[in-house]
């Protein structure tokens, strides 16, 4: 399928380059053409697409989540995390079947196209079913280990890490476990060793209450930061989740190590797990992406609601209303998303580059007058200014409309037939 | 014009009255029924609409907003707020004329019909110009005076307040006054006897910014709460938009006195003002009320935002994810909302009520599984799930098309042309 999108707003996303009217050409699953309309090749297109000025530009990257999680969607809420995770989570997970996880992911796959969203960064079970629900819909999914002394074994995980290891397929998988506090020192030192032996990245929730990061120096006598690192855990770079609670050093140990704070903010207020300190993490030199968490703490996975919440509440903790601008936030959800996620063949819109694109639809009141493209959609967008959505150069939505390979009202009925079962 | 909706899940917001499946009659701009289908009357109806399940909900109430900034959205951000307002607003404001006041009403009740918004409380310049735009769209707009030492002048308010002043007509006004800092001492004594004259409520920004305060106990030794007490101005209730930097005798004279708290947490992350101190002020029996602020400090005019805002923000200050219930916000966004506009016809779904209502669509994927309607809205909800807005019985937004009166792309384009001449 070649694709033409013409008379488009670019935002490329590539460093020090303008928004620009012109067109992007897309031959099978790659771009093979950005620019202006004078010097591109003239070819016959399947179709040939009138932006009619919209704004074309990288998907999202929604750089830490549980997808199947939707389930619990205002199932359980109001409650602090290890209430809500030891009393409501666990309790329900331990009735999941591989297959209910099967469909729980679409419906998320779902809800991240009406936001934008062209790649999730996917923290849960059975990662075999996640990778086929992702496949299906023709979604691009980085999964990741949650190692933790109850569910997922180190086995497992070197087996997944060895078969999903195809940076041309849909599907990938990176190093992982649960948290500190939900893993042995023989798993931790283990996950290590696995770290090195493959030179490979790893990703973890880390500080995210202020009572996980007490438990670890009760525990260790140290912050979690300062032990993975005396275990060489995060010797090859890789992502922290939520990151709230972190000392100086904390801070300094992972500007060092190059690992990226994945920050959750929606899910912080709603939890009541805090604010991250990202003006602090950025100003130490860290790259910081976006993530969204799970439908149960959130409860929607939706970027525009992240994007705005990551830089206003970065100005509120620092009291400073300059803190943390549009573009860099904009930069967090694309760009350092798709870093963090391994994704390096989806991070701007470039020539070879894989066709992971989004139109955004300024025919909106939130998006008018047109002062500034970036801060409309950073401060103002939403996920009704998404016209489409293309992964992987197919596009699977298309104003209002799915083309994921199973009717939308079909897998609405699942998520709640599931969950009714459940109940019981 | 005669309207029946069935097939409604219904949140009327009466007091312990649960969600049911229903319909609701509409003749003219009033509710005739609100009930079960086997004991609604049958009627011939102008339209019979089926809602297939989604949610038939009061609209919700913008109780603190200042419209016509629309031409400002994008255009000045990431400055705190006195310098925003001295340096940015005010000089862009000085060029306004009454016609681009109209027009960029025009444009944010667009964006309110789009977030379910059925009545905006506005302080803006020319009140004149505002009511023409709200009546010609069709929209509920209560005015506020905005009295200040530089534009509006005292008998311009009286006389507004005197004109604007049948509860019957869609454009109503109330007494107000832009700050204390913006305001003589003069001003302020003035105000009070005019809110005893007419046993009036009034309205004001307050204790917005931490500076603003500290000006404040500079100039008279007292917090700006204290200040209006000792001048009588609020002894017959009204609105504090804002209210953040609030002490404990201040959140008591408000309670004691009835003064609604309007809270704006999208605009006081942006500014960074701070988070309002929403669970105390709710502890000690304050109604609260919710609003966007105006676009150019948002940016955008979404109550699903300012929703999700108002509890994360209350759970993350508070330390305690319990704090601020979904059913709370939900009732602050639309009760309380009419309740602080003195809109007591706009606050339920109820036979003899204003038809102000909205369908919320439930067949999206941020709205399944179906575990629990009023969080999948204040924890979920988007502008997306917005299918109809119908305000005093006329439906003015629909599937995405507005009905007001004129094109959309004409007042895009309007909004356009104004920023760009000032920009001149």
């Amino acid at each position: 399928m070649n694709i033409r999108i013409y008379n488009a707003r670019i935002i490329t996303m590539e460093e020090n380059r303008d928004i620009f009217l012109g067109e992007i050409h897309v031959k099978n699953n790659r771009i093979s053409y950005v620019g202006d309309n004078k010097n591109a090749p003239k070819e016959i297109w399947n179709r040939d697409i009138d932006a009619q000025g919209n704004v074309i530009m990288p998907g999202f990257k929604n750089a830490h989540t549980h997808s199947a999680m939707t389930f619990l969607r205002s199932y359980a809420d109001d409650l602090p995390l290890l209430e809500w995770l030891n009393e409501q989570v666990f309790p329900m997970e331990a009735k999941l079947t591989p297959d209910d996880i099967y469909h729980l992911s679409k419906l998320a796959i779902m809800e991240y196209l009406t936001s934008g969203i062209t790649a999730n960064f996917d923290m849960y079970l059975t990662p075999d079913t996640i990778a086929k629900a992702s496949r299906d819909c023709g979604y691009r999914t980085v999964m990741v280990g949650g190692l933790n002394n109850f569910s997922q074994s180190f086995e497992d995980m070197e087996r997944w890490y060895n078969e999903y290891n195809n940076p041309e397929d849909l599907v990938t998988f990176q190093l992982g476990f649960h948290a500190e506090y939900t893993n042995s020192k023989e798993n931790l030192e283990k996950l290590a060793a696995l770290a090195h032996k493959y030179k490979a990245p790893i990703c973890a929730h880390s500080s995210e209450s202020k009572s996980e990061v007490e438990g670890c120096i009760e525990r260790y006598g140290v912050t979690p930061t300062v032990l993975f690192d005396k275990l060489g855990m995060f010797d090859y770079g890789g992502s922290y989740y939520h990151c709230i609670h972190m000392t100086d050093e904390d801070i300094e140990i992972m500007a060092k190590k190059g690992i990226y704070a994945v920050t959750n903010p929606a899910s912080n207020l709603k939890l009541a797990s805090g604010i991250a300190r990202i003006d602090d993490m950025l100003k130490a030199g860290i790259h910081i992406a976006i993530g969204t968490d799970g439908p149960s703490s959130n409860n929607c996975l939706d970027m525009f609601r992240e994007m705005f919440l990551t830089t206003g509440l970065a100005k509120v903790k620092g009291n400073n209303a300059s803190a943390v601008s549009a573009d860099q936030v904009l930069k967090m959800a694309t760009v350092e998303g798709a870093h963090a996620m391994g994704l390096k063949d989806a991070d701007i819109l470039a020539e070879g580059k894989f066709a992971d694109l989004i139109m955004i639809d300024l025919q909106w009141p939130n998006m008018q007058p047109i002062n500034n493209i970036i801060k409309n959609i950073v401060y103002s967008g939403s996920k009704q200014n998404v016209k489409m959505t293309m992964v992987n150069g197919k596009i699977l939505y298309e104003d209002g409309n799915f083309f994921i390979g199973t009717p939308a009202n079909e897998i609405y009925q699942k998520a709640n037939e599931i969950i009714e079962r459940m109940k019981k």
